[in-house]
């Protein structure tokens, strides 16, 4: 049996990672989709929202669980005896900076592989920066997120006076 | 008759934007060079400064507007009723996230096409962040913005004791 | 008025071509689909062919036109007066090679400029050769070409023994 | 129970295949390691060759099965019922073209889907094509692909009077 | 005699930094390794303790001295009479504007060249920003920089309670 | 004394040659350009006409020699006893392969290390290549290659009835 974690900020999801996650859950017996910390940049989302987003948004996935963590990816994945790490790749730049922290993940933990999944051509554009612009100018971001985020994120927008 | 669109954030407007808008100019009956508001980057000069230092470098095309957005460019476009807009790239790692831009920019408006300029060959170095940090740093930046704009930084760097 | 150029070898034409064409022919006044000899490619369709088949697939674009060039395109440009050369983008790799193109035609003709459109995205893997290797190992090429195109190509097919 | 495929051309099969495979196997249930026929490119060893020194390099790996196929993967990948093809990754410039060939499979075949992983720091330099160019020109690839295939080369290079 | 110039903010020094510096000694005469302001950068460690890791980090290489400065590039390698400026390359990312910056640095001074050397394959994923960030989420940093880097490190983990 | 020496196929070489040579030769204090020959291209110019190109295109800086080799560029350094190689980077295309290359080198021979030197800006769009396809086409190639080459540039044209 197999264990694969597909780690992300998720600040929000959008249907972008939902592809990922969707096509990653079916190589896989079970996928540990991984809320992580980022010390660098600033969520819009607290932790318990962005867990609650994931857990609607992949109520249609039996074989996925939705975790937070705020170790090392290298450390976590040992933690929770995952085989493998899942990664979406949307374009060059993702790739390099994708490449290179799967090189230093295998120097942290020497068990830890990571496979690459290329986005699909509707979502190559697509990522919660995106998303998170477009409804603060306004744009429309319907079939870019799921129901429950959209919801969510333009609820935010209201309560801020439109900062995200 | 066809109207183009040329968005930046120009802070400050350098030689590279005034190559691309002129041959822009010359591809187009109108081009509407508009000043976008972006959320992201603190700018050194206010949309007003921005503005004038755009009229006063562009004086000499003739079929040249320069206007103020804080819209997004996918609405303001459809807005004063352009049908292109028109971007330079300088360099590979432009060139993605301008791709990325692009395919964004149809999926909210299927009206709107982007179409680029590839930066002339002296110009390929050359943007507003390098011109700040080189005039900051002592470094002399004739030749790199119009007269006009050399003069404002200056007494902009004066004003803030060479914080730019 | 402004006539653009849309220069290729078109061996044979494909939808993701035909996207790019439309979208040229909307932004300028006329439109000149050339055929440009390569003499480094052995094609599959002979030149009368080639243009044959853009005629067909682009008699719904009205201010379109078809010719054919064995010139260096910064001379052809030039000779039939045109403004302009359009090019579609569909990665990075194409980019860079076309970046450099567009460098060395402004060496060749100071009046000559290129401008870029993205691909499509469902037209980002799509090009001539990935249209002949589909067909050659006995592939669906359905969507991916014009009809008037898929016939000839399975046409071709059929004479040549299955080398294309 | 999750079947993978792993493709190439594999002439001959090096030390940077070897690791790819060796970590595909260990997330599948079972692996199949496919000469795929080109077309494009002449080879230097036969297909029966290649799958020889396939055999003779993976013993060691259980779960895997050496296949030869001249049809296009998509259709590869459905006849003998496999979940995923596998891909290792050196550089940017095998990215993109991975990228595109995972995009136009899956429009082939809507059922497969592609993964990559990153080669392991020390192959990313190590293709066939390197290894043949080293031989060719007297250098030594003790290391770069297993004895066996050395020897092959080698041999290849005396009867070929050192072309390769 | 030919004096080179190693810029860099060595925000702590790396392995991979002292590989570039030992191989840059070993092309020039003399090497400086300049420790360079940036201002667009808050530094963990200060001016002092940079240089003091580099002065203990590189005691082994006898034609190298540390400096620190604040001015821009090309105008400090006018000022201690280098010939040229060496920087390493890990990716591609790093090199564009690598590319753009020894191109504005010719620019403002004629007389400056900039040469690049290849870090390492076992370096290439390996920076002051990757081994800050393991160090913050409690990886190991052993071996990622030199040991009195790595003490450093940690004590200054322990003062600030975990934030680097 | 530093050797350095600057490998290519020079068919023929260009002003953009001409100018990393020149900036190379200020660099190390004696500086060997040399003809390496390429199993995979067709040559235009035998080795002969190549090396009296360079000769007489050279002839104006005194530290440099030019010599042949149909050697590995590791095995050649080693046997000329030179220190570094050195090669002109004009794009992101041109870095990977030549990433590559210096990674497989240094694994081929550990004394040896490359140094890259970025094409100065009106160099960036031209190569051996260019000048053949331009000139073919009926083209000026006046400036992008010394007068001597232009010379038997336009001569081999002649003899061969236009096939470059």
């Amino acid at each position: 049996m197999k264990t694969a974690i597909c780690p992300g900020s998720f600040d929000p999801v959008t249907m972008g990672h939902i592809d990922i996650i969707e096509r990653a859950a079916a190589l896989f017996d079970k996928l540990i989709v991984a809320v992580m910390h980022n010390s660098k940049k600033m969520s819009l989302f607290s932790t318990t929202e962005r867990v609650e987003m994931l857990l609607l948004s992949l109520a249609h996935i039996p074989n996925t669980v939705v975790m937070y963590s705020d170790k090392l990816l290298a450390d976590f994945i040992r933690e929770v005896n995952a085989d493998v790490a899942v990664k979406g790749l949307r374009a060059m730049s993702d790739f390099e900076q994708e490449f290179q922290m799967a090189l230093i993940n295998r120097r942290l933990n020497r068990q830890m592989d990571t496979v690459f999944l290329t986005a699909a051509e509707q979502h190559q554009y697509l990522s919660s920066s995106v998303v998170k612009e477009v409804a603060r100018l306004g744009g429309c971001i319907t079939g870019l997120v799921p129901v429950c985020v959209e919801e969510r994120v333009l609820r935010k927008l209201c309560n801020t006076g439109g900062a995200l």
